[in-house]
């Protein structure tokens, strides 16, 4: 096991209890510590300094788990700095309110995630399609059934680590399911509206 | 226009016509090739060699137009080429059985879109998410409203350039809108579902 004596030094997983002077037993908590940093560091791609800062966040005592979970969905997201057109940060903010998330809490300024919506919505202006949030608006119902999807994938687990790997999972892989799963999906509804009418 | 120059040149653009021996006129018809081939290079990050193939594909006139989005769709995907678990091929194909979609034509071997997906989903059970697939059987009914609205707002259009074009920018710019307004949508369901729990 080199990779658990490697994380071991870095001060990824905790030291196990000492059996004997050169045997240490590793128990359940361990498996899922384990677990979690290789989904942060494997599917997530994140450096070790951010796996050990996402591991303090979920270690820190004063934060209810869903707070916890939305500080590691920040810390696994990374915003490509593009610049930011102020119509699209209106449309990003308009989703904010349907949603009910204040913006004083989520805005561009506070939430990477927002600020990536912003960004994608920035550039469908660039070239062009400046009603693309209209897209997103014509989305919010099949968001929100994936939503409850995915909260309910992660939410069976009891255990803080289990929560938090199934959501780094969930998210990081899912992003590819759905991407490739959607391109699936208008396939037929293209036969239906598309397919004999050229 | 240097750039025009070097669509012209390479051979994206056809010539407009000659008004005057050094005058050339470009109709509605370029402009909508013009913004077919920024969408591929700059939006989709085609080579050069890519954005001719998929023109070509467009122009050719024995494909209907569902075709020939089902064709660029293809085009403008790449998969990771990472090994493929037979039984996330298995999952891939049940997927494509739910849309109605013959396995004979979308199969892995068949098309680059459901061999991401199959990807993705060996992915998963890499690190032990054998059941992922399960969370994309909970997605189906999010997804079906998403790729209606995908192909309402590209099939607003009557040209075939100007419909691939919002395919392009749909599909590829969509990712990017999607995911993240995924995880906002996510926020509310995880303060209701979890958040008082922990």
């Amino acid at each position: 096991m080199p990779t658990i004596k490697y994380y071991l030094r870095e001060g990824l997983l905790p030291a196990g209890e000492l059996t004997s002077p050169n045997q240490a037993h590793y128990g359940e908590e361990h498996l899922r510590r384990l677990r979690l940093v290789r989904a942060l560091l494997d599917v997530g791609g994140l450096s070790l300094a951010s796996v050990k800062e996402v591991l303090g966040l979920i270690d820190a005592q004063d934060e209810s788990l869903h707070q916890k979970l939305g500080l590691v969905q920040e810390a696994i997201t990374t915003p490509s700095g593009a610049p930011l057109d102020p119509a699209a940060v209106d449309q990003a903010n308009a989703y904010l309110d349907r949603l009910g998330l204040p913006r004083e809490d989520h805005g561009v300024e506070q939430s990477r995630v927002t600020r990536r919506l912003a960004e994608a919505l920035s550039a469908a202006r660039q070239v062009g399609h400046d009603r693309f949030a209209e897209l997103l608006d014509a989305y919010a119902d099949g968001l929100r059934i994936m939503a409850e999807a995915d909260v309910a994938y992660i939410a069976k687990h009891s255990k803080v680590d289990d929560v938090v790997e199934g959501m780094v999972v969930a998210t990081l892989i899912g992003d590819a399911v759905l991407t490739a799963a959607r391109r699936l999906a208008q396939v037929p509804v293209s036969e239906r509206l598309i397919g004999t009418g050229d």
